[in-house]
């Protein structure tokens, strides 16, 4: 029994769940297993250089024949040759982040490319329907990695964004269980955007230091900080003890970026260095025990949301 | 048709919904609406003197027959007085938050009450259940008022208590119509919290200014701050500018104890003075838009949340 939603129906895919595309988690290996499973597999381009992306396209094209999707965090270089990429290998779908919906939506639908944006409150999700985006994916506080600074949390956030725009709405933030899946669609959202369970998976490309990690981590040990420069949720680790080491004695933005520099994030999450680098996880990182298969994950998921969705319907009897 | 859960079960409510026991919010005018449209309603005696908690309870018991709680924040005075009223009145359920569960449970579950505490991690949540409480009220980093230092949110936090205790689970924080209400269900709580959408109700006892300030608010317009006291969520008004302003001066914990003073929260929500007051209210404040009567909000979530139930049975069918 198939659960059918406006997404469903947009980029046909089984199953209503979308892999967040983290950088240095989100490579072929992964995308092409969620896809394989009837979800939508993401490739994270923010961590990749553009003949690595091409690469990553051609060899996930050989391993799927179902729709697949492309993250393109704006915030990073190399955007305007991804995108040529994009377009030149059709791709299906491109979830663009952190910058302006107004950017790029165009070329990308002219190309015949689905556009979704990341928001992280209605106002950015109303703007980026008026761009002509076909969906948004409204992600809350508790979600990894780059964030809003509005803190406003998924529960607060996906009835807010979806009473704000027609278009479809994906939840993300917190995500991991089949109850939250089943909870989203509760508060209105047509599918999921699910990042932190896959980046401890068999196919995520992260550091194996960086999946114990993870698999480590408890209530509590994530925060969202760096507000000043681009709001990130991490684990709070050496390098995140440092940063607040700044902020107890008053550091500039400027010296919050020099402290940050370049690289942090490749050297935590790819190359396993759980001290200096960055470590960018949700906060649901405290309920992730295990490192399955992507197909496990994406299976066991939509199975535990038909069951609770099935549960509630009796409760309401 | 009913929502029956071990909630409704444990104590004879029709609705599994607990309005919220605000301090300057909850008197027995809005718990009374409250039990009489058959939820759980809850006078906030942290806001109030022995004598004045006592009268409070004598006009509650002559508008009701239906079951009431009194939430004792065992941070604020008076507190012991405000146990022995309880039980010398016979309170059907006492809900006790800011504070250790050891301390009054065994002394008010001897007098025939049944004892909910307050938790914002599932560490908490078993301890709780580890002192005999009857159930954990869960709230998240998005609610109003006293909050957790670990910014879990109720997304997160929710299946995370369910999956520690045995013990019913009631979800607070952001839930402020039936669609947030069947996520909390969803997620596996037994019932749901509601403090913010109570507070703008034509029963609170709250100032007409912060009311008025309550349906103001929009996305990010509230903050968790003064951690390093009680962290709590209020607007971020001129008070809140002032905090602010200590914290980027680098402030220790006594010169913001010595900023809070006394009688902030009374002078901003009870007062109404919405510059120098302290105005705690939760991020889900952004989607409230009027003041109907605590009647019908009761009635009105309760529908709306069997609603989305039967929506979702479709979905998943």
């Amino acid at each position: 029994m198939p659960i059918q939603t406006p997404i469903t129906d947009l980029i046909r895919i089984k199953v209503p769940i979308i892999q967040g595309g983290m950088i240095w988690c989100s490579g072929w290996r992964l995308a092409s297993a969620v896809s394989n499973a009837g979800g939508l597999g993401t490739l994270g381009s923010g961590s990749m250089y553009p003949e690595v992306l091409r690469e990553h396209l051609a060899k996930l094209q050989t391993e799927t024949n179902r729709p697949y999707a492309v993250n393109l965090p704006l915030l990073y270089p190399s955007m305007e040759e991804h995108i040529q990429s994009c377009i030149d290998f059709q791709v299906p779908v491109v979830i663009t982040s952190a910058g302006s919906p107004r950017t790029h939506t165009e070329r990308l639908k002219k190309a015949g490319i689905v556009v979704m944006h990341v928001v992280s409150s209605a106002a950015f999700a109303l703007k980026s329907q008026e761009a002509g985006v076909d969906a948004v994916i409204a992600e809350g506080f508790e979600a990894g990695g780059h964030n809003g600074r509005e803190e406003t949390t998924t529960m607060v956030l996906i009835p807010a964004v979806r009473d704000a725009v027609k278009i479809p709405v994906i939840a993300a933030g917190g995500i991991a269980d089949g109850r939250a899946m089943a909870a989203a669609l509760a508060l209105g959202a047509d599918a999921v955007q699910i990042g932190s369970r896959f980046a401890a998976s068999q196919e995520s490309s992260a550091h194996p230091a960086f999946k114990e990690a993870i698999l480590r981590a408890k209530e509590g040990d994530t925060q969202l900080t760096l507000k000043e420069l681009a709001p990130v949720r991490l684990i709070k680790n050496a390098f995140y003890q440092e940063v607040q080491s700044a902020y107890n004695r008053g550091a500039s933005k400027d010296e919050l970026q020099a402290l940050l520099g370049r690289g942090r994030a490749k050297k935590g999450m790819f190359e396993g260095d759980l001290y200096a680098g960055e470590l960018e996880i949700g906060q649901v990182a405290q309920s992730i025990h295990d490192l399955p298969s992507a197909r496990d994950i994406t299976q066991t998921i939509y199975e535990d949301c038909v069951q609770t969705l099935s549960q509630l319907s009796r409760l309401a009897r």
